[in-house]
């Protein structure tokens, strides 16, 4: 059989916006207005903030009471402005589940700082962040499922949340199940770094799309809210480690990637593979 | 109990040697002057490239001719050296094992790329490279033990071999298991990278040191030899995942690290443990 050489090519978008707590109307209108703007611009896959229909900082009160379930009829209603279209979406939202108000008052207070997938015929698939960074943990109660992988026009994406990133395992594990793309979703409270160096959770998201020859997409928020200032760090990852992509003059980041197929972008040199290459038998991850 | 919150004040120091092929005494002679000028500048850590006593690209014919024992004298001389001394020293170098002879004579063709770690008062300790570059797949045999991790006077210190790194497995591998430090003897073969980023082998560092914070030290090695050029990317991670220290002029790049205890350094907020975040239940690693 011939050797498969095609090259896809493929358009990935961040949006950096700015969610405000309080203003859920303004938040879902600015998720739309990219939607459409995705699907005007032919693009593959657009990226949206983590918690981006509530902002960020919430109280546990505040987010119970922004929470979505994951059959909510704005999903339905932007899976139908997806229709008929090659793009792909991926964005943070609050969530709550109707399943564990049924299991009891306590329950009912469980919210889950989640991403949901939207494609073209298909539904929408919800992830729920396993890895919670600080107050989160306060607010959200982690997820107990591993991350989901979407096959789409745009290719396999998989979807983890912020602070998923910075565990090397994760996108490896994704890697290895098959994802070509990772979609993540960020808010990335501001932190100092040396001049000069990217944010640290890029640093994560090259890695490990070096060490697995996937792409990264990760979109962070702008905007300070009740005193936390962002990165701002929107950052889209080629397959090759390698921060790709430009600004639109606004909060938008474009990326135009040329991707090869999944094994020959792991066949970093004549006799080397990035996953053939792997002594499984040595690594000791207490998996 | 009261918290342990002693720092450790630690200097590291990796010397960019260039080692020649077919000049075992010279490469000999330049180890041996790292390793009193360590013991003099009271250096804790000291890392050598990978095949520091025989050059790199040599034939399978010269990496048997030149490959040493675990046993070799040479050895012995190095730790008389350090005798007295709080230095540690990690230098990779072409290995043969008398036991591979015994066992017949195709296995008595077997080379290994290994390092060796010398630490005053100890047996030599034994790596053999796991995963193999391009190739040196043609010229040695992978390791077939998971790497050591040696209690010295400066730490826990783990040691992998230059594409070893790239493998984010690995270094997490050993910070799970109590590494606080890890040597990377590398060779790096010079590639284009984007301007102002770090040679990717060094992202791989950065961000493994961030995952679990540890400190990593990577030493590469000048010098062109046979139509290879090297990165000649030197670096050493502190425990944040940030690039520390300065060229003293020459090749040598110091480093002076103030650790503070690793569960200190994996508490990253308040309500945050770098491997207490863990989900291990959702990593699928093929381990």
């Amino acid at each position: 059989m011939e050797e498969q050489l095609e090259e896809r090519r493929i358009r990935v978008r961040c949006a950096q916006l700015s969610p405000r707590i309080g203003d859920a109307e303004g938040n879902l209108e600015a998720i739309e207005t990219e939607l459409r703007l995705a699907v005007e611009d032919g693009v593959g896959l657009l990226v949206l903030p983590e918690l981006a229909t509530s902002g960020y900082a919430l109280t546990p009160q505040e987010a119970r009471e922004v929470a979505l379930t994951a059959d909510a009829p704005i999903f339905r209603r932007w899976l139908g402005l997806l229709e008929g279209s090659g793009t792909t979406a991926v964005l943070g939202f609050c969530e709550r589940d109707p399943a564990d108000s049924k299991a009891g008052s306590d329950s009912a207070d469980v919210v889950y700082n989640s991403a949901v997938l939207l494609t073209a015929g298909a539904e929408p698939v919800v992830y729920r962040k396993l890895h919670l960074w600080d107050t989160e943990k306060l607010v959200f109660t982690p997820g107990s499922a591993a991350p989901p992988i979407v096959q789409t026009p745009v290719g396999a994406v998989g979807v983890v949340i912020c602070y998923d990133i910075e565990f090397p395992e994760l996108p490896r594990t994704l890697a290895l199940a098959g994802a070509e793309i990772v979609a993540v979703p960020t808010n990335w409270p501001r932190r100092r770094r040396p001049e000069g160096e990217h944010p640290h959770e890029v640093v994560h998201a090259m890695a490990a799309a070096q060490a697995s020859g996937i792409v990264i997409a990760c979109c962070d928020r702008s905007g300070p809210e009740r005193g936390v200032d962002w990165t701002e760090g929107t950052a889209i990852i080629g397959a090759d480690g390698w921060p790709v992509g430009r600004l639109d003059g606004g909060h938008r980041l474009d990326a135009e990637l040329a991707l090869i197929p999944a094994a020959e972008r792991r066949r970093i040199s004549e006799r080397n593979d990035l996953f053939g290459d792997r002594r499984p038998e040595f690594y000791r991850l207490g998996t």
